[in-house]
């Protein structure tokens, strides 16, 4: 931003990742429609050099537009706290708001070196995450049916109703070891559940989509082909829907909402637990 | 907890899905240390029935312990959040306690619907998102060297240096288009590039690892292979910083450090802006 701008810089800062910041941050500001922003990461400002110039940043934007800049800080080193909180712009202190509050309930100091939130990974953290994130590699699109057995859930769906997707980030970020395996013309000829799937039935979770929806999706992929037609799109998802309701698999619509929901709607619905903190 | 218990109970609620209040709350928790914790997440509390069976639970867990919850709340639903929020827990409101300070600041009032953090996707982050995954699956492990020009990032290491992961986490979470290639005893006869990545060199980012701790990982993969043992895994860890240095490619030790704060250490020092918000 070196002219003068009408989009309000927004700034996350952290001597850590920045992430619980951006997270809170961005919460808070889609309550407020029509408004136009500037993200700025300003991660590890662990010295008070890169507070100083960070500071800099922030009172540059601040000059270069009419609105003053927002700052979402999650900064547990004091010093360099103290050096960023002077800035020209709205800052928003999202651990020392609630600091005192927590340090008060749980009769303990609040540590003042830098936070762990996304910090040094365990052995074991690390090992369930990683070998979670090999699991849905090699069990995508019923690659690996052989190793159900370890499987902690098995996504069921039509082709690109979303559950490469969500194996990922079950892995990613809970720690999950989630397999999908995809419906196909073979599989309704009836309302049965494939063969490689029904020793598994208390895994089995089903995700669907609307028909206009995949079509876009497949046509994105493949336009033009049978498979992209709308007609195609709806005669599988109604297969599909008829075997979960027929064998009583639970299952979610996928249409209209994020990974991020499809996967905690997944977590509450089964009772699933992360296996990361 | 239906017996009395030491540990203290931690209620995330949100009337979506949790994800903000969980971070949030998460974040503030890790500065306490040794501190005992129950975490429960109750996502999708939108209706005032659902809130009346929070509270009810939220309650339950506050009988059954000496020390009272802790609720870190993004309700956003005023009905739902007014039922809730007389808890016999700690009620801490992350959204209403930053609102006024925004409205104020952005001279309208907040939404007083649901948020949309993670709420609808457009087409368009829905596409962006799916492509960059597709794209890391395609690429991952020097699978399909032809398509780098397409690639924002190519992540350069020695087996199990954590590309894998972070090329994942990219896409998922910044929708970037990350591809990685392994280097190995072939690309170690001098300290030239592969020939499949010299051409982008802009977009080459090492990742290396302490020999120890890249033992102890190859070890739960292959135990007592050659592969796996200490010497091996110096030897190629040395080759691949020569590599790096000689070709001033940038690099990261990963060895102590999440996924997280790997990937956020890379867009620091690329550049590299996310493609979704």
């Amino acid at each position: 931003m070196t002219e003068t701008s009408t989009k309000r810089a927004v700034f996350y800062i952290s001597d850590r990742t920045g992430i619980t910041a951006e997270v809170l941050g961005h919460g808070l500001l889609t309550q407020f429609d029509g408004q136009n922003f500037e993200h700025t990461m300003l991660p590890f400002v662990d010295t008070p050099e890169k507070a100083e110039q960070a500071l800099t940043r922030i009172n540059l934007a601040a000059e270069n537009s009419p609105n003053r800049p927002l700052v979402f800080s999650t900064m547990v080193n004091v010093e360099e706290r103290n050096i960023v909180s002077k800035c020209n712009g709205l800052f928003i202190d999202l651990f020392e708001t609630f600091q005192a509050k927590l340090e008060q309930e749980l009769h303990t100091p609040a540590a003042t070196v830098i936070g762990r939130a996304h910090g040094v990974p365990t052995n074991n953290s690390y090992k369930t995450r990683i070998d979670a994130i090999n699991f849905a590699l090699k069990n995508d699109d019923g690659a690996n049916t052989a190793s159900y057995i370890d499987a902690d859930i098995i996504l069921l769906g039509v082709s690109r109703s979303g559950k490469t997707p969500t194996c990922l980030y079950l892995a990613l970020q809970y720690g999950i070891m989630a397999a999908n395996y995809p419906l196909t013309s073979d599989d309704f000829d009836g309302t049965q559940l494939p063969k490689a799937v029904k020793p598994f039935h208390n895994k089995l979770f089903g995700l669907t989509i609307e028909g206009e929806r995949l079509h876009y999706i497949r046509q994105e992929r493949l336009a033009d082909s049978k498979y992209a037609s709308l007609k195609q799109c709806q005669t599988e998802i109604r297969a599909a829907e008829n075997i979960f309701r027929a064998e009583n698999i639970p299952f979610l619509d996928t249409s209209n909402i994020s990974i991020e929901e499809i996967t905690t709607s997944i977590l509450h619905q089964t009772g699933l637990h992360r296996r990361l903190r």
